[in-house]
Protein backbone atom coordinates (compact mmCIF):
# COMPACT_ATOMS: atom_id res chain seq x y z
CA UNK A 1 0.00 0.00 0.00
CA UNK A 2 2.73 2.62 0.88
CA UNK A 3 4.28 1.70 -2.67
CA UNK A 4 1.46 2.37 -3.74
CA UNK A 5 0.98 5.68 -2.48
CA UNK A 6 4.73 6.49 -3.36
CA UNK A 7 4.20 5.35 -7.00
CA UNK A 8 1.07 7.58 -7.65
CA UNK A 9 3.04 10.80 -5.66
CA UNK A 10 5.94 10.57 -8.04
CA UNK A 11 4.02 9.96 -11.00
CA UNK A 12 1.05 12.40 -10.29
CA UNK A 13 1.38 14.24 -7.11
CA UNK A 14 0.46 14.51 -3.94
CA UNK A 15 -3.15 15.51 -4.74
CA UNK A 16 -3.79 12.00 -6.86
CA UNK A 17 -2.91 10.16 -3.71
CA UNK A 18 -6.41 9.66 -2.24
CA UNK A 19 -7.22 6.74 -0.37
CA UNK A 20 -9.23 5.47 -3.35
CA UNK A 21 -7.01 5.77 -6.08
CA UNK A 22 -3.98 4.16 -3.64
CA UNK A 23 -6.57 1.09 -3.00
CA UNK A 24 -6.64 0.53 -6.63
CA UNK A 25 -3.43 0.89 -7.39
CA UNK A 26 -2.01 -1.63 -4.59
CA UNK A 27 -4.58 -4.03 -5.81
CA UNK A 28 -6.66 -3.96 -2.66
CA UNK A 29 -10.23 -2.52 -1.45
CA UNK A 30 -10.54 0.46 0.82
CA UNK A 31 -11.62 -1.24 3.46
CA UNK A 32 -8.32 -3.06 3.74
CA UNK A 33 -6.35 0.20 3.11
CA UNK A 34 -8.63 1.62 6.30
CA UNK A 35 -7.68 -1.60 8.33
CA UNK A 36 -4.22 0.09 8.58
CA UNK A 37 -4.58 3.45 8.67
CA UNK A 38 -7.60 5.91 9.99
CA UNK A 39 -7.23 8.36 7.35
CA UNK A 40 -5.47 9.25 4.60
CA UNK A 41 -3.24 11.72 6.75
CA UNK A 42 -1.30 9.20 9.26
CA UNK A 43 -0.86 6.72 5.38
CA UNK A 44 0.85 10.09 4.31
CA UNK A 45 2.87 10.12 7.11
CA UNK A 46 4.08 6.69 7.41
CA UNK A 47 5.14 7.22 4.15
CA UNK A 48 7.21 10.01 4.87
CA UNK A 49 8.43 8.05 7.57
CA UNK A 50 9.66 5.02 5.39
CA UNK A 51 10.87 7.86 2.54
CA UNK A 52 12.60 9.83 5.21
CA UNK A 53 14.24 6.91 7.05
CA UNK A 54 16.04 5.70 3.89
CA UNK A 55 17.05 9.83 3.13
CA UNK A 56 18.07 10.51 6.37
CA UNK A 57 18.44 7.44 8.75
CA UNK A 58 17.91 8.43 12.54
CA UNK A 59 21.04 8.88 14.19
CA UNK A 60 21.41 5.88 16.92
CA UNK A 61 22.20 6.72 20.14
CA UNK A 62 25.24 5.15 21.04
CA UNK A 63 27.71 5.28 18.20
CA UNK A 64 30.66 7.49 16.66
CA UNK A 65 31.26 11.09 17.24
CA UNK A 66 27.86 13.41 17.97
CA UNK A 67 28.88 16.07 16.16
CA UNK A 68 29.71 14.09 12.99
CA UNK A 69 26.03 12.64 13.20
CA UNK A 70 24.66 15.98 13.47
CA UNK A 71 26.69 17.41 10.80
CA UNK A 72 26.30 14.31 8.71
CA UNK A 73 22.49 14.11 9.29
CA UNK A 74 21.36 18.16 8.47
CA UNK A 75 24.22 17.80 5.33
CA UNK A 76 21.44 14.71 4.14
CA UNK A 77 18.64 16.33 5.45
CA UNK A 78 18.86 19.07 3.11
CA UNK A 79 19.11 17.14 0.12
CA UNK A 80 16.42 15.05 1.18
CA UNK A 81 14.51 18.03 1.20
CA UNK A 82 14.89 18.58 -2.07
CA UNK A 83 13.29 15.53 -3.30
CA UNK A 84 10.30 13.09 -2.40
CA UNK A 85 11.02 13.92 1.62
CA UNK A 86 10.66 17.11 0.96
CA UNK A 87 8.11 17.34 -1.41
CA UNK A 88 6.02 15.02 1.21
CA UNK A 89 6.49 17.07 3.63
CA UNK A 90 6.10 20.34 2.10
CA UNK A 91 2.24 19.58 1.52
CA UNK A 92 1.39 17.69 4.36
CA UNK A 93 3.38 20.75 6.59
CA UNK A 94 0.53 22.50 4.17
CA UNK A 95 -2.62 20.69 4.85
CA UNK A 96 -1.42 20.25 8.95
CA UNK A 97 -1.71 24.18 8.93
CA UNK A 98 -5.56 23.81 8.11
CA UNK A 99 -6.36 20.23 9.66
CA UNK A 100 -5.77 19.09 12.52
CA UNK A 101 -5.75 15.43 11.77
CA UNK A 102 -2.84 16.05 9.52
CA UNK A 103 -1.29 18.22 12.26
CA UNK A 104 -1.26 15.48 14.88
CA UNK A 105 -0.67 12.34 12.45
CA UNK A 106 2.88 14.58 11.64
CA UNK A 107 3.78 15.55 14.72
CA UNK A 108 3.14 12.54 16.54
CA UNK A 109 4.57 9.99 13.87
CA UNK A 110 7.12 12.09 12.69
CA UNK A 111 8.39 15.14 13.71
CA UNK A 112 8.83 14.47 17.65
CA UNK A 113 10.56 11.50 17.21
CA UNK A 114 13.09 12.91 14.59
CA UNK A 115 13.41 15.75 17.05
CA UNK A 116 13.87 13.72 20.29
CA UNK A 117 16.73 11.92 18.43
CA UNK A 118 18.52 14.90 17.62
CA UNK A 119 17.64 16.38 20.84
CA UNK A 120 19.47 13.32 22.12
CA UNK A 121 22.78 13.98 19.91
CA UNK A 122 22.61 17.56 20.61
CA UNK A 123 22.90 15.72 24.85
CA UNK A 124 26.09 14.00 23.80
CA UNK A 125 27.82 16.81 22.11
CA UNK A 126 26.72 18.59 25.39
CA UNK A 127 27.80 15.96 27.79
CA UNK A 128 31.75 15.92 25.84
CA UNK A 129 31.44 19.17 26.59
CA UNK A 130 31.29 19.97 22.37
CA UNK A 131 28.61 22.47 22.26
CA UNK A 132 27.83 24.53 25.77
CA UNK A 133 25.78 22.94 28.32
CA UNK A 134 24.15 25.90 29.50
CA UNK A 135 21.99 26.31 26.28
CA UNK A 136 18.68 23.58 26.30
CA UNK A 137 18.81 20.92 23.63
CA UNK A 138 15.89 21.46 22.51
CA UNK A 139 17.04 25.11 21.73
CA UNK A 140 19.81 24.09 20.07
CA UNK A 141 18.17 21.49 17.76
CA UNK A 142 15.88 24.79 16.95
CA UNK A 143 19.37 26.61 16.04
CA UNK A 144 20.50 23.96 13.97
CA UNK A 145 17.32 22.60 11.94
CA UNK A 146 15.62 25.90 11.98
CA UNK A 147 17.64 27.86 8.98
CA UNK A 148 17.24 24.51 6.62
CA UNK A 149 13.69 24.15 7.31
CA UNK A 150 12.62 28.37 6.84
CA UNK A 151 15.25 28.21 3.43
CA UNK A 152 12.95 25.15 1.87
CA UNK A 153 9.15 25.62 3.38
CA UNK A 154 9.45 29.32 4.35
CA UNK A 155 11.28 31.15 1.29
CA UNK A 156 11.28 28.39 -0.80
CA UNK A 157 14.79 28.30 -2.10
CA UNK A 158 16.76 24.75 -1.79
CA UNK A 159 19.31 24.72 0.17
CA UNK A 160 22.86 23.63 -1.48
CA UNK A 161 25.63 21.32 0.46
CA UNK A 162 27.84 24.60 0.62
CA UNK A 163 24.85 26.53 2.35
CA UNK A 164 24.01 23.80 4.63
CA UNK A 165 28.11 23.54 5.79
CA UNK A 166 27.94 27.48 6.45
CA UNK A 167 24.76 27.32 8.93
CA UNK A 168 26.32 24.73 10.24
CA UNK A 169 29.48 26.09 11.21
CA UNK A 170 27.96 29.31 12.31
CA UNK A 171 25.63 27.90 14.45
CA UNK A 172 28.30 25.52 15.99
CA UNK A 173 30.45 28.76 17.06
CA UNK A 174 27.86 30.30 18.17
CA UNK A 175 27.15 27.49 20.70
CA UNK A 176 30.74 26.23 21.48
CA UNK A 177 31.76 25.89 25.23
CA UNK A 178 32.74 29.70 26.81
CA UNK A 179 36.48 28.48 27.39
CA UNK A 180 37.40 26.51 23.93
CA UNK A 181 35.86 29.25 21.84
CA UNK A 182 38.58 30.21 19.70
CA UNK A 183 39.95 33.88 18.81
CA UNK B 1 -12.45 45.63 1.56
CA UNK B 2 -9.22 44.57 3.91
CA UNK B 3 -10.97 45.41 7.49
CA UNK B 4 -14.40 42.97 5.95
CA UNK B 5 -11.71 40.56 5.44
CA UNK B 6 -10.17 40.97 8.91
CA UNK B 7 -13.49 40.61 10.77
CA UNK B 8 -14.26 37.61 9.00
CA UNK B 9 -10.77 35.89 9.71
CA UNK B 10 -10.90 36.92 13.51
CA UNK B 11 -14.26 35.74 13.67
CA UNK B 12 -14.84 33.03 11.63
CA UNK B 13 -10.98 31.72 10.55
CA UNK B 14 -9.69 31.85 7.34
CA UNK B 15 -11.86 29.20 5.13
CA UNK B 16 -14.69 31.69 5.86
CA UNK B 17 -12.80 34.77 4.22
CA UNK B 18 -14.07 33.55 0.28
CA UNK B 19 -14.00 36.59 -2.20
CA UNK B 20 -18.11 36.23 -1.66
CA UNK B 21 -18.27 36.81 2.22
CA UNK B 22 -15.70 39.57 2.01
CA UNK B 23 -17.72 41.43 -0.22
CA UNK B 24 -20.85 40.67 1.45
CA UNK B 25 -19.22 41.70 4.66
CA UNK B 26 -17.69 45.28 3.51
CA UNK B 27 -21.16 45.73 0.93
CA UNK B 28 -20.02 45.79 -2.40
CA UNK B 29 -20.31 43.86 -5.62
CA UNK B 30 -17.65 40.68 -6.17
CA UNK B 31 -17.03 42.65 -9.15
CA UNK B 32 -15.80 45.53 -7.54
CA UNK B 33 -13.01 43.15 -5.61
CA UNK B 34 -11.64 41.57 -8.35
CA UNK B 35 -11.09 45.14 -9.76
CA UNK B 36 -8.34 45.51 -7.22
CA UNK B 37 -7.51 41.75 -6.61
CA UNK B 38 -6.89 39.46 -9.19
CA UNK B 39 -7.92 36.83 -6.54
CA UNK B 40 -8.56 35.78 -3.01
CA UNK B 41 -4.68 35.02 -2.58
CA UNK B 42 -3.60 38.33 -3.32
CA UNK B 43 -6.40 39.99 -1.65
CA UNK B 44 -5.28 38.10 1.97
CA UNK B 45 -1.71 38.82 1.41
CA UNK B 46 -2.49 42.21 1.16
CA UNK B 47 -3.81 42.19 4.32
CA UNK B 48 -0.82 40.19 5.54
CA UNK B 49 1.38 43.11 4.67
CA UNK B 50 -0.90 45.76 6.64
CA UNK B 51 -1.46 43.10 9.75
CA UNK B 52 2.16 42.84 10.02
CA UNK B 53 2.93 46.06 9.00
CA UNK B 54 1.43 47.52 12.37
CA UNK B 55 3.16 44.69 14.55
CA UNK B 56 6.08 44.50 13.13
CA UNK B 57 7.17 47.85 11.26
CA UNK B 58 9.77 47.09 8.68
CA UNK B 59 13.21 48.37 9.55
CA UNK B 60 13.96 51.46 8.15
CA UNK B 61 17.24 51.75 6.04
CA UNK B 62 19.23 55.06 7.50
CA UNK B 63 18.14 55.19 11.86
CA UNK B 64 19.61 53.52 14.77
CA UNK B 65 21.39 51.33 15.39
CA UNK B 66 21.42 48.00 12.99
CA UNK B 67 21.67 45.05 15.82
CA UNK B 68 19.39 46.83 18.20
CA UNK B 69 16.87 47.17 14.80
CA UNK B 70 17.55 43.61 14.38
CA UNK B 71 16.76 42.42 17.89
CA UNK B 72 13.37 44.63 17.66
CA UNK B 73 12.32 43.52 14.75
CA UNK B 74 12.56 39.65 15.92
CA UNK B 75 11.28 39.96 19.40
CA UNK B 76 8.24 41.75 17.61
CA UNK B 77 8.15 38.89 15.33
CA UNK B 78 7.69 36.37 17.76
CA UNK B 79 4.84 38.29 19.30
CA UNK B 80 3.17 38.81 15.79
CA UNK B 81 3.62 35.20 15.08
CA UNK B 82 1.74 34.18 18.27
CA UNK B 83 -1.37 36.52 17.14
CA UNK B 84 -3.48 37.30 13.79
CA UNK B 85 -0.22 38.23 11.78
CA UNK B 86 0.93 34.58 12.37
CA UNK B 87 -2.41 32.63 11.76
CA UNK B 88 -2.62 34.36 8.46
CA UNK B 89 1.01 33.45 7.49
CA UNK B 90 0.59 30.11 8.97
CA UNK B 91 -3.18 29.74 6.23
CA UNK B 92 -1.28 31.42 3.11
CA UNK B 93 2.05 29.46 3.59
CA UNK B 94 0.11 26.24 3.80
CA UNK B 95 -1.68 27.15 1.20
CA UNK B 96 1.27 28.06 -0.78
CA UNK B 97 2.24 25.04 -0.91
CA UNK B 98 -0.31 23.39 -3.21
CA UNK B 99 -1.10 26.71 -4.81
CA UNK B 100 1.45 28.26 -6.90
CA UNK B 101 -0.54 31.29 -7.14
CA UNK B 102 -0.75 31.77 -3.42
CA UNK B 103 2.89 31.19 -3.70
CA UNK B 104 4.00 33.62 -5.81
CA UNK B 105 1.17 36.12 -4.27
CA UNK B 106 2.95 35.37 -1.00
CA UNK B 107 6.78 35.36 -1.75
CA UNK B 108 6.63 38.79 -3.89
CA UNK B 109 3.63 40.71 -1.94
CA UNK B 110 5.48 39.78 1.56
CA UNK B 111 8.52 37.35 1.96
CA UNK B 112 10.81 39.39 -0.55
CA UNK B 113 10.52 42.46 0.75
CA UNK B 114 10.86 41.84 4.21
CA UNK B 115 13.59 39.62 3.62
CA UNK B 116 15.18 42.44 1.58
CA UNK B 117 14.92 44.91 4.40
CA UNK B 118 16.44 42.49 6.99
CA UNK B 119 18.87 41.93 4.74
CA UNK B 120 19.76 45.37 4.11
CA UNK B 121 19.73 46.15 8.25
CA UNK B 122 22.17 42.86 8.35
CA UNK B 123 24.91 44.36 5.67
CA UNK B 124 24.91 47.86 7.72
CA UNK B 125 25.48 45.92 10.83
CA UNK B 126 28.33 44.04 8.79
CA UNK B 127 29.59 47.17 7.75
CA UNK B 128 29.62 48.43 11.30
CA UNK B 129 32.05 45.35 11.73
CA UNK B 130 28.93 44.13 14.08
CA UNK B 131 28.26 40.96 11.96
CA UNK B 132 31.28 39.20 10.64
CA UNK B 133 31.46 40.60 6.73
CA UNK B 134 32.53 37.19 5.41
CA UNK B 135 29.46 35.21 5.67
CA UNK B 136 26.44 36.84 2.95
CA UNK B 137 23.92 39.06 4.29
CA UNK B 138 20.87 36.58 3.35
CA UNK B 139 22.88 33.50 4.83
CA UNK B 140 22.67 36.10 7.77
CA UNK B 141 19.15 36.45 7.35
CA UNK B 142 18.28 33.07 7.32
CA UNK B 143 19.78 32.55 10.76
CA UNK B 144 18.02 34.22 12.71
CA UNK B 145 14.88 34.04 11.55
CA UNK B 146 14.97 30.77 10.16
CA UNK B 147 14.64 28.70 14.00
CA UNK B 148 11.35 31.08 15.21
CA UNK B 149 9.40 30.10 11.67
CA UNK B 150 10.95 27.05 12.49
CA UNK B 151 9.02 26.67 15.74
CA UNK B 152 6.31 28.10 14.89
CA UNK B 153 5.53 26.53 11.43
CA UNK B 154 7.04 22.91 11.55
CA UNK B 155 7.27 22.28 15.15
CA UNK B 156 3.95 24.62 15.77
CA UNK B 157 5.20 25.53 19.50
CA UNK B 158 4.76 29.30 20.05
CA UNK B 159 8.53 31.16 20.85
CA UNK B 160 8.02 33.15 23.86
CA UNK B 161 9.41 36.42 24.00
CA UNK B 162 12.65 34.72 26.61
CA UNK B 163 13.43 32.16 24.15
CA UNK B 164 13.35 34.54 21.00
CA UNK B 165 16.35 36.54 22.96
CA UNK B 166 18.44 33.32 23.64
CA UNK B 167 17.76 31.93 19.86
CA UNK B 168 19.52 35.82 18.98
CA UNK B 169 22.11 36.05 21.44
CA UNK B 170 23.65 32.53 20.66
CA UNK B 171 22.90 33.16 16.60
CA UNK B 172 24.61 36.31 17.03
CA UNK B 173 27.38 34.94 18.93
CA UNK B 174 28.57 32.77 16.01
CA UNK B 175 28.54 35.10 13.49
CA UNK B 176 30.82 37.84 15.63
CA UNK B 177 33.80 38.91 13.92
CA UNK B 178 36.68 37.24 14.71
CA UNK B 179 38.82 39.93 16.20
CA UNK B 180 36.18 40.89 18.68
CA UNK B 181 34.88 37.47 19.81
CA UNK B 182 34.51 37.53 23.33
CA UNK B 183 36.69 34.78 25.15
Amino acid sequence: VLDAARALIEEQGFAAATIEAIAARAGVAKTTVYRSWSNRATLLVDLLVEVATEAVPPPGNDAGDPMRTLRTELRRGAVALNGLTGRLLTSLLGEAQEDPEVRTALLEGFFYRRREASVAVVRRAQALGQIRSDVSASLVTDLLYGPLFYRTFVVQDPVSEGVVKQMIQYVLDGLRPQDTRRK
